[in-house]
């Protein structure tokens, strides 16, 4: 009997999803004869009457590869089990999603998104019985459990990007341009980016920064005969001693304070100078995907389909010292950050980056 | 006896800068054999003591022609006539750049900039008997005396490359997405970008925009199956009766209270959308110059050149029906800014564009 | 009744034929209510049986400005009045594409193509009686009746870059590096390109170049302490002397003695360099087109609808001094070439380039 | 005593050399406070009277970690112990390279350059008594050593980016496009470009290909309505059974019969289609590095002012599982080739990717 597979995408897009169906359609449905249903807006498609999936060939996979985004859509509000309503209360819609899988015949789900989708993948297969297999995908690259996930290299490169064209314009202008990259928790854009870029300043929600630090770097430089200074941070970035709590940083976004905002605050005390900010936000996410990431994204779909050959439900797939490899979901939640006393960090210093804190090189 | 003319970049920088002093300095110094001086900082080279200015000869420009910035040096701050002072006040130091010319045995100096640069250069003419030709620079487009100017070509680059990324990530997501572009009082950059990246509504200084016509084309678009819209806004773009005046305007940026912002906020009490805001900035300035940049602002330092040999001092160089010639600077000031009735609008209604206002097609 | 108005690409693609398709549909089916039929690979879509045409609307152009090539295909091989046939010989099918037009209740046709196509649209009209409006197409932009053509700027915009990543490899190396671009007849993309990147050295077919004058300008900048040169050659550029008739011609290219082996072999006696060829091909016609030929050809799409409304039939779309017009088809056939004593050619002399030609400044 | 290092570049560039020399200079002169002098073309700057070095500061690297190419210059003809003379000779020049070297006061040289380059360095050391260090460099990726070298990620981004262009031309037209890339001895460009750029047949040296399978897929794809076919060929790749010796292969590139050239032979017999070849050539080394290699170059500079430190003299910096390390140059020569059986060879398989041999998935 011929196998009937459903693929779908949660969580915010990150360059690569495309390409992750794609290789899973080719591989799965093209070669292995496989029915592959494209479950639309993450589970949602499971749980809408109709339901909303799509049969996925080869054929609608051309001009795939290049193209951002995901082809099924995406949403952060799709936990079957705890479902907004319209009224802002909660429901549990898992008996529905599993109604849904079962009139569809599915033997299992390809799950492509972050730590919470991953977390709702397992509940479907633990509480519902309902077998998936995991593909990585955080645009931040902060899991731990795989040396690197597809949509990273690409955000690094719009920001590196934007870090080359700041440098041109700060250079006629005796500017402090602060551009703020993505990176919630972890700053592994701003670091990789910063360095790529040749950032001055890097600031990342690891290492809570000293302001006193940063405008100390700026007027050394200044004193060089260098006038013109360019701060990365991350949003997720902020001064040692601010409150980190989620309800703190809620209000600080409400009130339009990101991360760029506060360093220049802090800044305008300490220094005299021009300063702008550029806030890249969702240009980071878009475009198309850099050819890593394609190529990781690609070999994260043939894994997903030799998971589902295999039968190891309940398994990501990951990358581990450049192979394509798994691991249990329930092992591969934990967040990865970037380590103060690491290479990349000890790269930045010896560079002369600062960090804004008393590292050792 | 060899000719020794001054060449300086004033104003905003604008990709096309570097290119214009390469073509200005292998033409006239390379082929011609003059002496160029070039003067940092706008007029400011001239003012300070010692003297900011180099030599620059065609050696000096290897590698000038893809860099975007000026290798000079900019500001807005360097009105010789009215100069800043540490104290706030403002001080009359022409004659120190009357001397400054003089002791470099300047016969003339060729001032590239916008509105204000090109009216101080006049002064000094005029005033001061310096002689000058005027070599336009405004990222905006939006001088009335030539059909195009560099810069312009590369920002509308910029901004349309942006809008590619936001469309993948939008229609990926269902969101608004609004983007910030250049154009305080001219919404050239915001018609060109929307156009040509396929924008669902443009909205322009020249055109006050009704949010309840914003807001129905977004439904529109819902209604037809497209849940995402994307909104490119001038940062001079305003509802219809927002005030306009200079004051309200500066206190709106202080609060940070940019176009987008503004939209965002008209369209919240009128449909239920998630919506995010990317504000370009200074993005639009950097980077290496489009091609056609590239080639218009060497035609205009060929130009500066050839207005030099013809001694045609108190000219602009221009570009007109394609063909570079000529313009008084004193005839040269007045804005060019969209047409509501013109072309350029209709075309974007033709294909589907909302504005926000009703306008004929 | 409605309309109802076929639309078809002929001749080698070019970046910006679907954003003419798109604007074309969302214009005159989106806005004004006609029933647009594509016609696949030229006419040839009116000649097959089953006729192969698919309904266009706006939804099928999602995406598709922002795409290159034709979604409908394209073919050099579709003259209906002289049909290749299998043996090699012709065959003359306009009345099955009469027929067909016929069938389909075709109130006209809009051809999107250039010269050649033109032609045929032009005896569609005047010999079958089926009316037509013509867009231009030539990314060489060698046509004489328009500014501008879409695509032009999207090929100088894939060779400057082309250049630019050869300077930065040539200045390691002390390399003459040959780029060759598109061009057969007209120079305009390799002296665009070549100014925009800097290139040291422009052959355009305009111009038959002396190697004695390369050579010298290749020596010139060694003695200068500059060990490399860039030199830019379309492909239809040959030295003075050469025989330029087409069968000469073809039975070159047979060979592979493309115009950069022409370059390489009349140096290889004159300086002792490597040098390396670097020939673009379809690259120049493959991307994403550059915004300003998604503006220009979706202008010229608008300006396709406004004809027929008119029902100026006969006549062909094209930019005037900055204005979209219109002229007769039939007049509009004249090649443009580069002007070896106009501006642009000008412009390369003054700012140091080396043409293969004594020309006057 | 202050330390005086120099270091130099050698063999073909690779975007991300000016990104070491930078990061070198940084650290090891900026942070450490040594005197690093920077020797011209390899080691030829050494051989040369008047010496051909330069002082560096972390001053003269403002702007360089973008730039491609190396601001040192670089050269494959610069063996000290068998240099070329003028009559077609060798020379052995070594004693003047040292007495350089001890002219300057050198205590050691980093030797930012590819297997032959480490080689010759090797020698400086154990035959001249000149500590060297090395930092690996090939574009092609092909160094068992080390997982990555610097230049190859964006080597491959110029392969996939061409791709995307040949893509949507090659849909328009219905033809064959065969994009020949660099890759001599080892097919990892190839393979990940095509992989990256979704190519429909990838030919690498590593495996020989039958002509009649690339026909057949090609075929295969026509049947199922894809008229166009994309065949990614490293210039290495050859069909089985020819003759592979270097004077064959010399012989071969000698009569402009390149690894396109070759395909495009083979299948003229074979099948019916109109065919265009675009051979990428030195835009492969071209242009600003990718944001990894960047960092890469960056890590790998920062690692050899390590090495220094510790006076490992006779190592080269390496890259292993993601971290920075080091390995006897004398142990670091293996070549690294693709595993016909390894991972990425069977992503291409499993994505429907044609190699032109009967391999297992």
């Amino acid at each position: 009997m011929t196998r009937r597979i459903g693929i779908c995408t949660g969580g915010g897009d990150a360059p690569g999803l495309n390409a992750v169906i794609r290789a899973f359609v080719k591989y799965g449905g093209g070669r292995l004869g496989w029915d592959i249903l494209g479950i639309e807006d993450c589970f949602n498609g499971l749980l809408d009457r109709p339901l909303r999936v799509r049969s996925l060939t080869p054929r609608d996979c051309q001009g795939l590869l290049q193209r951002g985004g995901t082809m099924l859509g995406t949403t952060n509000r799709g936990d079957p089990f705890a479902l907004s309503t319209a009224d802002g209360g909660r429901v549990d819609r898992s008996l529905d999603l599993k109604g849904g899988a079962e009139e569809l015949g599915l033997e299992g789900i390809v799950v492509v998104g972050g730590d919470g989708t991953q977390a709702i993948g397992l509940r479907l297969m633990d509480e519902l019985g309902i077998p998936v297999v995991g593909v990585p995908k955080t645009i931040d690259n902060d899991l731990s459990n795989t040396d690197l996930t597809f949509g990273f290299t690409s955000a690094v490169a719009v920001a590196t990007e934007a870090l080359d064209r700041l440098h041109t314009t700060a250079e006629s202008h005796d500017r402090v341009l602060v551009l703020e990259v993505m990176g919630r928790d972890a700053g592994h854009i701003a670091l990789h980016a910063g360095i790529s870029g040749g950032a001055d300043v890097i600031l990342i929600p690891e290492i809570p920064y000293d302001p006193d630090r940063v405008a100390a770097k700026i007027l050394a430089r200044r004193a060089k005969g260098r006038p013109f200074s360019i701060v990365v941070v991350a949003e997720g970035a902020l001064p040692k001693g601010a409150p980190t709590d989620p309800a703190t940083r809620k209000q600080r976004i409400r009130q339009g304070r990101g991360a760029a905002a506060i360093v220049m605050a802090q800044l305008e005390g300490r220094i005299q100078a021009e300063m702008r900010a550029c806030v890249l936000g969702h240009l980071q996410r878009g475009g198309s995907p850099a050819p890593f990431d394609r190529l990781l994204a690609t070999r994260f779909g043939v894994g997903a389909v030799d998971l589902v050959v295999q039968e190891r439900w309940g398994h990501l797939v990951c990358l581990r010292n450049g192979e394509i490899g798994s691991v249990a979901i329930r092992d591969a939640v934990a967040q990865k950050f970037v380590d103060p006393k690491g290479e990349f960090v000890r790269t930045a210093i010896a560079t002369g980056v600062e960090l804004g804190a008393d590292l050792p090189l």
